[in-house]
C-alpha cells in the first residue's frame, strides 16, 4: 500500500512532462494498492501476539515485498524490461545503494525517475526507524549500543514509544529534504532535479537524473550537496540537539567526533595528493572533488564527480578502504558504521593493556561510559562476519570471471550500499552489462549489508526454525 | 654465540667445494663468537630477576640480533653487498618467511647457501620454543589456549619444565629433518640439495637452492616435499601421539581435522580448477601442483612448482585467500593460525544463536571444552590487529608505487612469513627490485608476523614504558 500511494506521487509529474509513462505508473499503483489491501485483508487478523523472533522474518520480508512491488514501474513502462535488472534497480533504491542498470538515465521518463528517486527516499525513511527504533528491539545493530548503555543520545530517551519517535525521526528528515530542495534551486537548478537529488542526497541514496552524476552540474552545487551528504551521515537522534541549539553534547560525541575527523582528514590527504599529482588546473578543483568524493564513499551516498579509480593506486586503495567504514549508527548510511570502528579498535588497545596487565579488568570506554562485554562481542562477531561475507561475494564474482579489484569493489559496493566501487565498477561505470544472475546475487548482498547482516543471516540458522 | 657455533658447521661444506666464502664464513663466525660473548659478559649478573614484562624486549632483540649477527656472511663474502637486502634475506630466514633478494640462487657459493638454509632450519627451533613454550607465559600466541583450557595435548602436560619441553620438541623436529634427508636422497637428490631442502621444509621456511625452486626436481620429490611441509605444519606436540602410535587421539584433534580437511579440500578444489582449465599435459599433474602449492602456501613454506598467478582470477584469490590461514597453532608454519579461525568462526555462529536466546550463555567449545571468553576476545583483537597491519602495510606499498595486487601480496607474504605473494611477488618473483627501505619495512613486518605482533606491538605502548 505504501508503493501505492508513493507511486501516485509521481503522477503529477508524469502528467506535466507527458512523456508515455503516466498509465504505466497508474497501473503500477493500482497494483500495488491491491496487493496490498489482499495481504492486509489476510493479515489482519492480530489474535497471535507476536515474539522478538518474528521480528527478523517480518522486517526481511517487508523488504522484499516493497522491493518487488516497487519494480512495477520499471518493468510496466519498459525503462528496465528484464525482471532481475528492474529487481536489482528498485533493491539498490530501497537499500539507499544507488547501483544502477541504466546506460542512459537521461533517456529514461521523468515520471519513472521520480519514482526512483523516490525509492531512495523512502528506504532512508524505513532505515532511519529501522535503526533508531526496530533493530536494537531485535538484538541487532549499531544502535543497541545506545539501548544497553544510554551514553549521551539514546533512542529510548528520545521517546519511549517507537510510533512518536519514528515520527519526530521523519519530521526532521522531511525537514532536511525540504531545505535541500531550496538549496539546490536557489543554486540554478531545475526544481525537478532539486527535488530528485535531495532525495537522494539525504537518504544517502546517490541516484542522479544525470548520466555524469553530480559532475553535470557547477561547482559550487558540488559543496551543497557535500553538506547534505554529511547531513545524511550523521545519528539522525543528534539533529534534536541541533534544533536545542545545543552543540556542545555534539561536539563532545564520540561517533560524531571521529565522523567528522575521518571525513576531515581523509578529504586533506586526498586533496594533498591529487596536488601533488598534478590533477586539475587549481587547487580548489583538487580540493572540492576530494572532499566531494571523501564525503560520498564515506556516508555511501555514491554521488561522483569525479573518477578517484584514476588517481593512481595509493588513492583507489584509500577510496576502497573508505568503503569499509561507513557513517554513523542510526544514520541513512550503510556500511560496518564508525562507532563499529571505534571500539574495535579501542578493545585492540584495550587487549593489549590487558596482556600487560593480566589480572586487571580493563572495560573499553565510549562516551565516557564503560561498555559491556557483550556488546563489543556481538560488535567483533558482526565484523568478521561482515568481512567474511565480503570475501565470500568476491569469490563468487571471480567465478564470474570478474578480475580481483572489479570483483571486490562490486562485492563491497553492494554489501556497502554505496553505489560505485573499484576496478571496472567506478564511480563512471554502472552494473548494465553483469550477468543477470549477478545483479541478483549483488541485489541480495544490498539486502544483507542494509539489514546489519544479523537480520537475514539468522534466518538461515535451523536454531531460528525451531520451535521453542 | 649460536649465530658463530652454526656458521661453523657450514665450513666443511664450504671447504669441500671450495668456492672462495670460507674465509667469509670463518671471520663472520669469529664475529659473532665474540660479539656474543662481548654480551654475554655485560649481562651474566643474573642478580635481577626477570619479570614477566621483560620478556617482550628480550624476545624481539634476541630476534633481531640473532638476524643482525645472521647477516655477515652475505656481507662478507659479497653475496649480497647491501646491508639492508643481507638484512632482508637473514630476516627472512629466521621468521621462515623464504622470500628472497637473490636473481641467481645458483650461483651463489654453497657455504653460504647452506648458511642460508640453516638460518630458517634454526628459525624453525626457535619458534617451536617460542610459540610451545615461552609465549604463553607472555600472554600471547594462540597456543595460550592449551595453556588455559589444557584441552588434549598440551605444553604444560608434555612437560612442567621449559627446557626439558624445548629439548623433546627439539628431538623431534630434528629426528623429523633426518628422516627427510635420507627420503630425498633416496629420491636421487645429492646429498647436499636434500640437507638444504630438509632444512627449509621442516621449518617451513621454503628457501631452495634452485632458481627454480621445488619445480627443478622430478614429480615423485614433488610428494615427497608435500608430506614433510605438511608435518612442518602439525602442531609439534602431536608427535608425541605419532610416537605412541596413539592416532586415534591425533584425529580427534579439532585443529588437525581443520588442518586436513583445509588442505584435502583446497587441493582438491583447485585440481578441479586446473583440470576444468585445461592446465597441463594429464590430471596428474594437475593434482601434484594442486597438492603440492595448496600445502605449500597454508603452512607458509613457500616452495614452488607452479605459478597459481597465472590460474585466473578465481584461483588467484583463493591462494591470496589462503595466506591468511596458515597451518597449525605449534607449528612452524606462519599466519593466523588454524586454530583462531576456528574460534572466530564458532563464535560468529554462537553469536547468531546468543541473539537468537538473548538470556542464555552460550559457551564456544573447542575440543568438547567450553572456552574462556577472555580467549576467545584475545583471539578477535589479534584478528584485527592482523588486518589493520596487513591494510596499513599495503597502503605503504602503494606509496611506493606498486598496484594493489603487489602490495596486498608483499605485505600478506612477509606478515604470514609465506615467501611468494600474488601480483608482481607470485612464485616466478623475488624482492631483489624493491627499494632497500622497502626490504626493511617488509622484513619488519616478518618479525611483527613471527612474533604473534602483540609480543612487538607492546613495546610501543607507553604504558609498557611505564614504571609500576
Amino acid at each position: 500500500m505504501l508503493n501505492g500511494v508513493f507511486i501516485l506521487f509521481c503522477l503529477p509529474t508524469s502528467f506535466f512532462f507527458s512523456e508515455g509513462d503516466t498509465f504505466a505508473l497508474l497501473i503500477a499503483s493500482a497494483t500495488n494498492l491491491n496487493m496490498g489491501v489482499i495481504l492486509w485483508y489476510f493479515t489482519r487478523d492480530h489474535e497471535k501476539k507476536l515474539r522478538q523472533k518474528d521480528g527478523y522474518i517480518i522486517v526481511t520480508l517487508g523488504w522484499l515485498a516493497l522491493s518487488l512491488g516497487g519494480s512495477l514501474p520499471y518493468l510496466l513502462s519498459g525503462a528496465i524490461p528484464e525482471f532481475s535488472s528492474a529487481l536489482f534497480e528498485t533493491i539498490s533504491g530501497y537499500t539507499t545503494t544507488g547501483s544502477s542498470v541504466l546506460n542512459d538515465i537521461e533517456g529514461v521518463h521523468k515520471g519513472i525517475l521520480l519514482w526512483r528517486s523516490l525509492t531512495q527516499w523512502i528506504g532512508g525513511m524505513g532505515i532511519i526507524v529501522l535503526t533508531v527504533a526496530i533493530l536494537p528491539i531485535l538484538g541487532v545493530g549499531g544502535m543497541q549500543l545506545f539501548m544497553a548503555e544510554s551514553p549521551g543520545p539514546s533512542a529510548s530517551k528520545l521517546h519511549p514509544r517507537i510510533t512518536e519517535t519514528a515520527k519526530r525521526l521523519w519530521y526532521i528528515y522531511a525537514a532536511i529534504t525540504l531545505v535541500e530542495v531550496f538549496a539546490l534551486k536557489i543554486a540554478g537548478m531545475t526544481w525537478y532535479d532539486a527535488v530528485n537529488h535531495s532525495f537522494t542526497t539525504v537518504s544517502t541514496g546517490g541516484f542522479s537524473t544525470m548520466n555524469a552524476s553530480v559532475a553535470a552540474y557547477p561547482p559550487h552545487i558540488h559543496y551543497i550537496i557535500s553538506i547534505f551528504m554529511f547531513f545524511g551521515g550523521l545519528n539522525f537522534t543528534l539533529f534534536y540537539y541541533i534544533i536545542k541549539l545545543k552543540f556542545g553534547e555534539i561536539i563532545k560525541n564520540e561517533e560524531f567526533r571521529f565522523y567528522a575527523g575521518l571525513v576531515i582528514f581523509s578529504a586533506l590527504a586526498t586533496t594533498v595528493s591529487l596536488i601533488y599529482l598534478g590533477y586539475g588546473t587549481e587547487w580548489e578543483q583538487s580540493f572540492r572533488d576530494s572532499l566531494f568524493m571523501v564525503i560520498s564513499i564515506v556516508t555511501t551516498t555514491g554521488f561522483a564527480t569525479a573518477d578517484y579509480t584514476t588517481w593512481g593506486y595509493f588513492m583507489t586503495l584509500a577510496f576502497f578502504l573508505l568503503m569499509f567504514f561507513g557513517a554513523s549508527a542510526g544514520s541513512t548510511s550503510g556500511g560496518i558504521k564508525i562507532v563499529r570502528h571505534v571500539l574495535i579498535a579501542k578493545n585492540g588497545i584495550t587487549e593489549l593493556k590487558r596482556i600487560l596487565h593480566p589480572t586487571a579488568i580493563i572495560p573499553v570506554r565510549y562516551n565516557g561510559h564503560a561498555v559491556e562485554q557483550k556488546i563489543i562481542y556481538n560488535i567483533l562477531a558482526f565484523f568478521f562476519i561482515y568481512l567474511t561475507v565480503f570475501v565470500v561475494g568476491t569469490i563468487v564474482m571471480t567465478m564470474y570471471g570478474y578480475d580481483l579489484m572489479t570483483s571486490a569493489g562490486a562485492t563491497i559496493s553492494s554489501l556497502g550500499n554505496i553505489g560505485p566501487g573499484i576496478g571496472g565498477v567506478g564511480p563512471v561505470h554502472n552494473f548494465a552489462g553483469f550477468p543477470e544472475s549477478a545483479k541478483l546475487f549483488l541485489a541480495f548482498l544490498m539486502l544483507l549489508g542494509r539489514l546489519e547482516l544479523f537480520t537475514i543471516l539468522l534466518l538461515f540458522m535451523p536454531a531460528y526454525w525451531r520451535r521453542t
